[in-house]
């Protein structure tokens, strides 16, 4: 390592975007915020950095370890973002309050989280999404996963899977079987991890009947289709968890209706590590990538937190994520290209200057050479940039 | 204030932008790095926090108190990036190093200063920009300044001013009268602040003859088109001095090949607070504004901090700032227009959302009622949400 390797360094799981990247990036994100707009949702921006006490009303303090913190200069605790659904809760329940319901608003936005950095999860990230608030209907949970769904395909992305839960089933089966605080936060710790050990070595711990032991273990393999959808009602223990089935059936029902069902599976394991979750939650994942591209649900209590009770649905899509998943299938992979490079030999830069005017006015992509030069220079240069064409003038 | 007001606070010199605004920012920003990349400028992105001794080898120690800092799980110090130029050089210096010069790079990002907010200045603000790398030649200072002017055009301003000065006339006028460094720094800091009161009780402190007080004096008066430049030779008091005059006066010339030199003015007394600039620098003023929307120059020492001495020319836009300018100059104010909204009578969802996906398919923007409702109600609420159309399925 050369000595003055240290100045190029850049902090953990942060990266920088070169220019291919960060024009597909623009290029998806403009395609997604098109998508939101067009149906009916209005785009909204709010700070990178708020005070700690904020973002932590609806998270609640664990994910506290995983935020920036810093301080304002009367040392109040101030964080960076670490999702947008609770700086938009804010903005709705204050300079949104007067807004007729229900509220359709859209974001993308750098949001941070000092966790470890793998594939896919960087300290510093991008999220595109939509919150919908102010409706507890159905049909608004399944706007949202159609959105989400056509999202993911107009950022270019093939293949993918959504994974439909409901986190009453499973609050439910916890409440019915009694178990203790402890254990609800073990349980729910398993299956955020899909960790089927644990979830087992939780399950034998308690004194549960036999037949309650295995229904809860058989929670995260609730995989599927509509047969899925039975097994779950055949293990339902009370009329929470077959009231969250109902609605999961008639989300499914709907999103038949908008013609996306076939990418949809039935997922009770799916329970979003966020905590602020009430009712329907999904996650869309694309193959060879053990994350999810994309994560919502229902969250009816959050913005109560703000006093505005107030019923909502959402989703947020990792872009870093969605690129990275897009690259993996590279499907449709065309080079940006570039239009022409103009040069010119002494004393035609008037004739140069025009020339790229009249050229940039119809929308070519131009690029100026600064100094006379020869065309067999010329042309080298342009073959270097890969411009398609070039224009000398003589 | 009511009691749960502080939930509401966002941190000092921050702000939420609501949809208008929020659209407005998007399509600005847009435009802009349309316009860059149609000049040949690739988009290239970068951390928003990086490590402090990064950030500071382009600006030095003296922006130090407005940046925000934080730590990394070592303990290093990190910041949130208060300016574009320094992380692209380390960008440059390090993953770009093999690109063929000269590099041509454009950015739209988010930057943060901890300084006084007041109107048009932030906390957290946008800048948009290019650094044009690897060439002194005075056409490629000359595309830089035209390039900002037509991105102030493109993003919809049409009253503005570029204010164009030389780091090296007054640079050349202390060396040669032996000003030490002291007084050097409070001369450079007076004319940043245009303050003529401070700059003249600095003058007569020192023991220079009366000719050189006026000339010294004289310096941020220089203000206007060729004359002022006749003007300048005039007070000029050595080769660098006349050097710089020749320099702006070339790149003057080119603007006016350009076409775009109406709205250039000499003034003398611009040297910008970024230390890193070494040659022509320039601003962009709006009518009624007291600061700029735009600042640039030439910094040909910056990269050589990274290792890889090199030229290099560029500009930034304040994307606020030139919304706010744009803004009050009230021009081609068009609202946006929604184009339908769609409710329907009981049972007829399923038609709706056929009709939803056909028109937006058409790309018109389409919102959707969530409940069966009467056609007087969805007109009503047609009208609340300003849709040009109501479209009811019965």
């Amino acid at each position: 390592m050369p000595e003055n390797e240290w100045m190029f360094g850049i902090p953990y799981g942060t990266r920088d975007l070169l220019p291919q990247e960060a024009q597909e990036k623009r290029r998806v994100e403009a395609a997604l915020m098109e998508l939101f707009y067009c149906w009916g949702y209005d785009e909204v921006a709010t700070p990178a950095i708020e005070y700690l006490d904020t973002l932590t009303i609806g998270s609640g303090r664990s994910l506290e370890p995983q935020m920036f913190k810093l301080f304002d200069k009367d040392n109040r605790t101030l964080a960076l973002r670490h999702e947008m659904t609770t700086p938009i809760a804010r903005l709705v329940a204050s300079r949104m309050k007067e807004e007729p319901l229900p509220l359709k608003l859209a974001y993308i936005s750098n949001v941070f989280r000092s966790e470890q950095a793998q594939a896919g999860r960087q300290c510093e990230f991008n999220q595109g999404g939509v919150e919908l608030i102010g409706t507890n209907d159905v049909t608004a949970d399944a706007e949202v996963i159609a959105l989400a769904i056509e999202s993911i395909q107009a950022a270019g992305l093939q293949e993918f899977q959504v994974c439909l839960g409901q986190v009453d089933f499973i609050s439910g089966m916890m409440r019915q079987l009694h178990l203790t605080e402890s254990q609800q936060e073990r349980v729910t710790h398993a299956l955020e991890r899909h960790d089927l050990v644990a979830l087992a070595a939780i399950t034998e711990e308690t004194n549960l009947s036999a037949a309650a032991k295995e229904s809860m273990k058989k929670v995260p393999t609730l995989h599927g289709k509509q047969d899925v959808l039975q097994e779950a009602y055949s293990i339902a223990l009370n009329e929470q968890g077959r009231r969250a089935l109902d609605n999961l059936s008639e989300i499914y029902r709907l999103l038949q209706e908008y013609g996306v069902a076939d990418v949809v599976y039935f997922d009770l394991g799916v329970i979003r590590s966020l905590n602020y979750y009430t009712g329907m939650v999904f996650e869309a994942y694309a193959p060879g990538l053990g994350y999810p591209i994309c994560g919502g649900g229902r969250y009816d209590q959050l913005l109560a937190g703000f006093g505005n009770a107030c019923p909502a649905t959402g989703f947020a899509l990792g872009i870093e994520r969605l690129l990275l998943a897009k690259e993996r299938q590279r499907r449709e992979k065309t080079l940006p290209q570039k239009d022409c490079y103009i040069a010119y030999a002494h004393d035609q830069l008037p004739k140069a200057l025009q020339e790229a005017k009249r050229l940039r006015a119809q929308g070519k992509v131009c690029e100026m050479a600064f100094q006379p030069q020869t065309e067999q220079h010329a042309d080298a240069y342009r073959k270097s940039k890969g411009h398609q064409e070039l224009i000398y003038l003589s």
